[in-house]
């Protein structure tokens, strides 16, 4: 398979599905719509699993495990919450399968092995999690409950494209129950934060903080926070959510305390997640025409070291002194792959780390070996130097943490540089046109006016910025008065 | 809640059920068949499945995901391999659920949204997954494939209990591909070794390697490698399993490479897994009359400190001290719980963390203030002794180690009593009355004799075992000439 890639400039989207694929991060099952995460995909997940997980558990958060199917009646409790996204999902209506009659070589479905009530594959776990807190929860003694969940989960989408949107994807959904109002709202606003700080942290993807507009938000939701990132063609990506639930789940599965007063009082909940969505963020901000390109810290390998050789006798020298390279590394805390294989060339070994993004290469040959040198080359710039090899630990751990700040600055002048203030509709069209990005206007506060604006331009409010000061002015569509600029954006 | 528990003496398996809902392990949902893991329990799955993941990653695998949902077709392709427990499983019929016409508080399933293909949701990933393999498997250079999946699976149990089977339930499954049947031999033995020794170090269960009789083994294995433990009211549970696939798999999903001279070959394949079946183990293993008992290793926290007092005064000045003995304990690498709470008093918390097998315990009040010492408290023996807080740190530390130690021993020592060398069927009989445990015995190695027994019985072979000897004998049963011995026990 060729390791070249649709440029970015000719066809962006097409560029994308073949980085995922050609640099082993995931493809097509033959499942409609399900993925399946290759390794090198699924180390860099583990890496952002490791990283959130442990932010959870400082923060007072612990994982648990509750069922992979709802029955269909806890979405009937639920259903006034869940309409904007219950609907399309797996049922499951049968347990048995068994040989046709008619043609043994094939499966059927078994008629007489129908459930009593049909299971739903959870789309989310909201319904099953509050049916089973209204038993935890008896007194102010049991709250909080702060669990979170690692799992799959799924919904029926029409057209999928791979990490983006899935049918089945992987994420964490925090589920957490409070005795009052303020607390559960402080949770909320925590937990955005902790996602805020981990994708520019780690990812090296800046985002915006703001709040979901009304018809934006999760339906079940009285408000929805939200990290908002811009990708490389001027579309925004919704990178991670947490809802303050309000005591809209207490009421559908009737889920009360007792208070210090020995009075009873409905829970008030959130719930916060992010998926494995995450993982075409990371693509879309850094990746370049000639691959993925990795943020140090999530890199499965930050390093990777090639041999070169002509000669069984050279390929012997060159890797001794390769192995204590990387053990050298690896003492100092940096993860190291070693491609000693016979049975690729080096330059096809470039070309393949390159594709997979890795953020340093180690070239080691006989002449550096004479000279107590290495090659050195730098992914996200693509730069290359000689470098001593007795320097290398030093120089390689500056470079990696250059290189985790330069893919952020990047990024970020790219964001700022696509946040354009507009005070007309027409300004509005122009600028979603020529440039993309996210557009700062005025908005009349009706979901009739976001709309009409979504109608004619497939640019939605991607959030209310939690940084906006309030701001007098008219809505760039009706004209209303208004007092606050929100993000428009095109997104995935 | 009442803290006591039914007696093991009176009814073993009333007092497991009792154990982990009140130690807050695990619960049934309101999902027939389905539990929920709850924090506690999942904290120490969480355990058992970082020293798995570390011991697979050291021995070169690596972790990848792929689809819940298996169309039925490839069902089909595998379902002579599969006919033991492919047939009673979850499926999916349906992607939409609709309110109904007739009446709009309800749901249906939407008729017109059937699938044209069943989906199956996977009681095992061999189908999925080498429908995968066959494109990612065209030469020698892309093999050998060593990848492991931690997942959720669904069988159809008509009977469940927690953990021990549940319909749905966590596990990892290993799936690996090579070039020679010599090499996925030895990758088989090597999982079921990395199996033996985790769930005698860290689990403290001893375990018999073997191998299953024919009727025994995976449907679509040419041999299945097993560990096996004694439960404490003398019944066997296998706690993992390690499957040589010989080309099974590779032909029902053509999977061939091409050898270094040049001509096609069939893919030889490994499975291997242990799932949440291993909590059910470990409480079966040691626990007791009081609770949970848990090894040092696989607890949440090693220690509690519960802090007695009378007044705020006293609170306050225990708490200063109780703090800094967590801190020194946490700086040796202790894992510890400071349970500080003001709404539960000390006898509660007493209960509470010996139910959940909290190894050491130590309790701290004014009196200890004066004399600077405190009160230390040993699950596993129940023992207790006053000890100077400046020797603490260092009795902590040889006291985790040595009920590690103890843990395994009592355990061994139990299980070794319980291997009972027959040569009659009326002793054998007797014997699995009288004592229960593994009985030793020459079996004429035909499935007809070994279903008789079963019959007769309910006893099954549990394994022929890898460090039994040649030795000749006479079948208990058909009195054929035998020339080894295998284990029987009525199991889990």
């Amino acid at each position: 398979m060729s390791k070249s890639l649709t440029k970015r400039s000719e066809d962006y989207s097409k560029w994308y599905n073949e980085l995922v694929v050609k640099a082993d991060l995931a493809e097509n099952s033959s499942v409609r719509g399900s993925m399946v995460i290759k390794p090198y995909g699924y180390a860099i997940w583990e890496k952002v699993q490791a990283q959130l997980d442990k932010r959870f558990k400082e923060t007072g958060h612990q994982n648990a495990y509750f069922p992979l199917f709802v029955p269909k009646s806890l979405f009937e409790a639920e259903e006034k919450n869940a309409e904007g996204f219950a609907k399309e999902c797996a049922v499951v209506t049968h347990y048995r399968l068994k040989t046709n009659p008619e043609d043994p070589t094939k499966l059927m479905v078994d008629p007489e092995a129908k459930l009593e009530e049909e299971l739903i594959v959870r789309p989310t776990s909201e319904a099953i999690i509050w049916n089973t807190y209204k038993n935890w929860i008896q007194s102010y003694r049991d709250l909080p409950i702060l669990i979170n969940q690692w799992a799959n989960v799924v919904r029926w989408e029409m057209r999928t494209r791979l990490f983006l949107r899935t049918a089945e994807f992987l994420w964490q959904e925090g589920h957490t129950a409070h005795a009052t109002r303020q607390e559960a709202i402080e949770e909320t606003v925590q937990m955005n934060n902790i996602y805020a700080e981990f994708a520019e942290e780690f990812m090296a993807i800046p985002v915006i903080k703001g709040r979901k507009s009304e018809s934006e938000k999760f339906a079940g939701a009285e408000e929805t926070y939200c990290i908002e990132a811009l990708m490389q063609d001027g579309k925004a990506l919704q990178a991670g959510t947490s809802h303050f639930l309000g005591q809209n789940f207490a009421k559908a599965f009737d889920v009360k305390y007792t208070n210090q007063e020995g009075k009873q009082e409905l829970v008030w909940a959130t719930s916060w997640g992010v998926s494995t969505r995450l993982m075409g963020a990371l693509i879309m901000t850094h990746s370049d025409d000639k691959g993925l390109v990795l943020p140090p810290k999530l890199a499965p390998h930050q390093v990777v070291i090639v041999p070169i050789y002509r000669s069984n006798e050279q390929y012997n020298s060159v890797c001794e002194v390769a192995k204590q390279i990387k053990l050298n590394l690896e003492n100092a805390g940096v993860s190291v792959k070693f491609d000693d294989r016979d049975t690729h060339k080096p330059g096809w070994k470039f070309a393949q780390y390159e594709l997979q993004g890795v953020p340093l290469r180690i070239a080691i040959g006989p002449k550096d070996l004479e000279k107590g040198s290495v090659e050195l080359a730098r992914r996200d710039t693509l730069s290359k130097e000689f470098v001593q090899q007795s320097e290398l630990v030093s120089i390689v751990k500056d470079l990696l943490l250059d290189i985790q700040d330069s893919l952020f600055y990047k990024a970020k002048a790219f964001r700022d540089a696509h946040i354009t203030e507009v005070n007309t509709f027409d300004e509005f069209k122009n600028v979603l046109k020529e440039k993309g990005g996210f557009i700062s206007a005025h908005w009349d506060g009706t979901a009739a006016t976001e709309q009409k604006i979504k109608e004619l331009t497939k640019a939605t409010i991607r959030c209310i910025p939690s940084h906006f000061k309030n701001e007098v002015g008219k809505c760039i569509y009706s004209g209303a008065s208004s007092n606050q600029r929100v993000l428009f954006a095109k997104a995935y």
